[in-house]
């Protein structure tokens, strides 16, 4: 009994993944991340992400991660199955599953690459913010357990606010964000992040109806390096929805340092009901 | 020799199939559609989903396409292999894999959706563009026959044409894009043409860099009926890079009716050179 290794932030406690036989784990949702019904589809995602970044085999820093809800995720254990499905000089494709009672509930393909210095530039604008200490912090959402998991301070489109109130676009979010408690960033939180911007039909119709990721896809614009040198400040994120249309829309995220640094895109199609 | 069928489109006989085994194809690359090195990536992605479209447990239709370019694909044949990972209610999701000399030359994940009228908007912003008639067509790249089978009318960023003739956004082009000759639209020449965008990087530094894509999602925004209602008009395609860093970038694009109906969302992660 003389543990002396810090507790595991939560969030390291939630992606945790225990290899098994090769290419093989075993993992469990976490009540911290829980959701309305099931858990958080940001740390479903990181766990898969996790899947590449324990394997023996990783070649790289993730490069992109599509992430496809395939099923509803009960509370409890699951396994995930990691493979290779190819890999070249310096990019490699994964192809991550995650199985409960013997079925697929979510998978994901991923790719992995050695970066190397090139010309960089931006072209997406940087969004208009006020500094984090000047906007308030929202309350965690009682019936969401992951939003207690984050630090999020809203400058437009937070929910439940009259569209009237917002301005701007009709359904564009920027906030402040980043782990609560405070955690370095990396790409399993990175990930989780992108996909912690509510469904935009919410703040658009400003009434409830039942929505849900069904596929999401992160593009990552650091390196393991560079997101290290970030620390635990938190990040701009900005959404914006695309289009509405038969029971689905997009929306596209940003994720920018304080600084003006585009860490990450995030884009990600949603089922909505009426 | 009394075949009275007419001859097949050159996008239909590109991305053609042959049943053999459950699951499983077998195609060929098409020397219409080739690129300076290899296939036209727009065309390899239409012919994964088309493993989907063809297959007799299919529900639905396309809402998402994700495609890996896992490595150079070999002009020639190739070997498709479709599964379906999990089919829900109104949804299911896919897993597709080319392979060429038993190796994974390319994969795709996709989710084909039973959709229902909804409430229906649009957030995205409906390019400002002349007609097409207005707009002079751009003759074929003579290295890349894949783009004498598009007409092509470049309203910016037109490819060659120093940055400071182009005015507006630094890696933006706009054109009017349909098949050549003509096609009725439908969701494969909708899934090629996402990827005709040439890549940004090209616009953006105005000289000659290596690049090619690595990943390609869209997302489709009408249903079988809504594509068929199109007929053989132009699309307004508009595509943006967003950053360009370590050898990597990202550029997302929408394909417009011109009537202001965005059909599909799409983003792409690009490598490149230096």
């Amino acid at each position: 009994m003389h543990d002396t290794q810090p507790p595991a932030h939560i969030l390291d406690a939630a992606v945790a993944l225990t290899p098994q036989a090769a290419n093989h784990y075993t993992g469990h949702t976490s009540p911290a991340y829980g959701n309305m019904v099931g858990p958080f589809g940001g740390t479903i995602g990181a766990t898969l992400l996790n899947a590449v970044m324990l394997h023996p085999e990783r070649l790289g820093d993730p490069l992109t991660l599509t992430v496809n809800f395939a099923a509803p995720i009960a509370d409890g254990a699951f396994s995930v199955l990691a493979r290779v499905m190819r890999t070249n000089r310096s990019t490699q494709h994964w192809m991550v599953e995650l199985q409960q009672d013997g079925q697929v509930a979510a998978f994901a393909t991923a790719i992995t690459a050695i970066r190397r210095d090139t010309w960089s530039e931006t072209d997406a604008d940087f969004p208009l913010a006020p500094p984090p200490a000047q906007v308030p912090q929202s309350p965690a959402h009682p019936r969401a357990a992951w939003t207690a998991c984050y630090e999020m301070r809203f400058i437009s489109g937070m929910p439940g606010q009259p569209a009237s109130e917002q301005g701007g676009h009709p359904s564009e979010t920027r906030l402040w964000i980043r782990d609560q408690p405070p955690r370095p960033l990396d790409f399993l939180s990175l990930a989780a992040m992108c996909d912690a911007f509510y469904p935009r039909v919410l703040l658009r119709r400003q009434s409830w109806t039942p929505a849900g990721t069904v596929a999401l896809t992160t593009y990552f614009h650091a390196d393991a390096a560079q997101l290290q040198a970030h620390g635990d400040a938190p990040l701009l994120g900005a959404a914006r929805g695309l289009r509405f249309n038969k029971g689905f829309f997009d929306q596209s995220a940003e994720m920018w340092t304080p600084a003006g640094v585009l860490l990450a895109t995030s884009h990600q199609v949603v089922y909505f009901k009426e």
